[in-house]
């Protein structure tokens, strides 16, 4: 296993060296049997007819299943390590794929297993997470299943090696193991690793399965969930990608106790997203619940984890390749996008540029007399109760606002569309029909000209 | 545009250098009008359940409607633009699509139109078939709609750039474009270029519409219906890739007109191919027709590709994803996949090595006492008639053959699966259940020790 990296290494992640610590692990190569299972293939499916409305559904209306319908703090017994986890499924038909959310989970190797078709197994994870949690999955994956061949993976960490040259690393890994169309990706670690990993697992062989095991808030919450994979390029995030089902999530919330908290705080920006956009209750219980999560109160953050793939598993369940509704899952982000870009990767986390994003699509919203400024004090309150940025770096300009934006995957024919927020709390749009004045005094009001 | 071409150029292919011939032509931009037509939607449907029996199916189980019911030779007026084009359906629910097949199709401007959603279009082409054929594709795309923009990457030609280095060039020009997701990508040429094309519209945004117009047999019979779409690694062919459906196929006939003879041949191999698999009368046809085939006689070739098309629609559309009968259809391909990642690519076109595969093939079901003498004496004559060869280069070594075999995507938990011919002609089986004496004999029958 590769170089040792204590739990601060994620925020600090732009002194690593992007050439020498592509470590290529080729001597963890584990070997274990396990029964095999039936292969399951993937077939596409139908999927909903599509709503675009986009506020946030009545609570009759919900399309996802959680085998505990848990008050909003239910986690008691966190240690015992056959805790039932709690299950949110994400509703895509033939491909509907279990979220498994509670502590120790790593520690119940049948919630893997079960989803592990053929024999060989690739664990792709990086620098940071490899010594902390690679033994544990490892061993969860073979315990009993002496049939099981796993290898790694373990790449550099941070946002900047989300590229094709790192990819490339992941597909030479797969073909020197000589893994066949039956083998299994396992993703192991925050939303870098969850959507290269992905894509990898799409594009190899035209197609294996993969499963995720996100180990930061940002990638519990959010990115390991609804299939969305890719890599960035030099003139922008995600580009180059594909929309591309998991076999399962598996969300062992104890993986947390090692996350830093500035990546901590990173994730609750994707947390308070699903309250603006669609769960009014759910951003009231937030304001109420800020110092919990903040002090990592476990029950508090499991019941967040929780509420949050519930709407995001409903929201991909009717709009699985965003053609509309999906969309709003964006909210801050097209600003955000272009503050990674233009700032640099390793300079601000994810959720940081989208916390500032969120303030500029509020404050947009405000412009265009579309929600009152109660709405507005509220977010600039909580984002800055949770630490994260409620501006941009100061050296964002509007030009490289508008630069970056013009290449986002929300434009169409031309035109840019946006999500905004519109009426009460809890609502919101996603539209190209915006006054773009109203843009332009955003961008002036939070960045030079 | 790029560099001169010859019609011979793409047999001699290994000349052209990799770095300065990828040449992005950044003037070549075209700007029409043209009244937008809505976006439709690609959410996946279901399909059909799979069978895996790979005999010819009896007449009336075929699941192909081709407009033009038509006898073994139809086409009569080859020189009017205004030609009924003969249609194949692929069979795919909402991603079905049809296969238009004609002479002069090029100067249709509607069968392009139609499919083509939003006011962006890229096309990728090569340096060979840019100065034959883009105009001409440019102003089909745009005449009558001026609100189209094309632009165009132009790529070097040859099997030997099917890579990610080159596939990046693509994604460089659609991103540099400010492509959107309601843009259309189009391949104009042969089998690595539909390959490259289909699998940068799968990544490019998560996925983009495409269409598919096939410049050489090989791709007009085989690559470009279907879906299959990927790049090569440097130790297997085609081993990174997406199963993604264009929105049609245009196989307008006279680009044979300029394709070599060596090129012609080449995908001759594929047509034979269809006739052993699943389809005696065709051979037979073959058997009968081989001479007006290689004296390019327009009628035959338009029977010929019609009736191959009509094969790999219903197989396809049987088992998009290669659960098992798809598999058929790379009858030679495992011993060709061989050949071309270890003679290297720019020696032998893509059908030579499936032709030399294909005789091994017929061996080694011969040697298991699959089929008669007379079909190993048929299909090494049909291949001599079509100037394809029947035994691998001489460098060959039985151990190239097995390290590459053994990273063959049909490898399942380690098992190599063969495509192999048993029973009367037109019936083949694909299976890992076979007599490793046999494929050791065959190894060793064609390769040095």
């Amino acid at each position: 296993m590769a170089a040792a990296a204590t739990t601060t290494a994620t925020a600090s992640y732009s002194t690593i060296s992007p050439k020498h610590n592509v470590s290529l692990s080729t001597n963890n190569h584990h070997h274990f049997n396990k029964n095999a299972l039936g292969f399951v293939s993937e077939n596409p499916i139908p999927i909903r007819s599509l709503s675009l409305s986009c506020s946030r559904p009545a609570k009759h209306s919900m399309k996802v299943s959680a085998t505990s319908a848990a008050p909003p703090v239910i986690e008691t017994s966190k240690s015992s390590s056959d805790e039932v986890p709690t299950v949110v499924d994400v509703d895509l038909g033939d491909r509907s794929y279990p979220i498994y959310i509670g502590s120790g989970l790593l520690n119940q190797p049948d919630l893997l297993q079960r989803h592990i078709h053929g024999k060989r197994v690739l664990v792709v994870t990086n620098t940071t997470v490899a010594p902390l949690y690679l033994d544990k999955v490892v061993h969860a994956l073979t315990v009993g299943n002496p049939n099981v061949t796993v290898e790694s993976v373990i790449l550099p960490d941070g946002e900047k090696y989300k590229d094709m040259d790192t990819l490339m690393k992941v597909f030479d890994k797969a073909i020197e193991s000589r893994l066949d169309r039956r083998c299994t990706f396992v993703a192991l670690g925050g939303g870098v690793i969850g959507d290269m990993c992905g894509y990898a697992a799409a594009s190899f062989l035209r197609g294996v399965n993969f499963i995720q095991i996100p180990t930061t808030v940002m990638a519990q919450v959010d990115s390991s969930v609804g299939g969305k994979t890719g890599i960035n390029h030099r003139l922008g995030k995600n580009l180059i990608g594909a929309f591309y089902q998991p076999q399962c999530v598996l969300i062992d919330t104890d993986t947390l106790n090692t996350l830093p908290d500035r990546e901590l705080a990173s994730g609750l920006a994707e947390v308070i997203k699903y309250g603006l956009i669609r769960d009014a209750p759910f951003f009231e219980w937030q304001e109420k619940n800020m110092q919990a999560l903040m002090s990592r109160d476990p029950d508090a953050f499991a019941y967040a984890i929780k509420r949050s793939c519930e709407n995001k598993a409903e929201v991909v369940s009717q709009d699985e390749k965003e053609s509309g509704l999906r969309a709003t899952l964006n909210l801050g982000h097209t600003f955000g996008h272009a503050i990674e870009t233009s700032y640099g990767y390793g300079h601000w986390l994810h959720g940081e540029a989208v916390a500032a994003g969120t303030v500029m699509a509020v404050d947009m919203s405000y412009r265009l007399g579309w929600i009152d400024e109660s709405i507005v004090k509220r977010v600039n309150s909580i984002l800055k109760q949770a630490k994260l940025p409620t501006t941009p770096p100061e050296m964002m300009t509007v030009d490289m606002f508008k630069s970056v934006m013009a290449v986002d995957k929300k434009v169409a024919d031309g035109l840019l569309r946006l999500i905004l927020l519109k009426g009460p709390l809890g609502n919101c749009v996603f539209t190209g029909d915006y006054d773009r004045k109203a843009l332009d005094e955003t961008l002036h009001a939070f960045s030079k000209s």
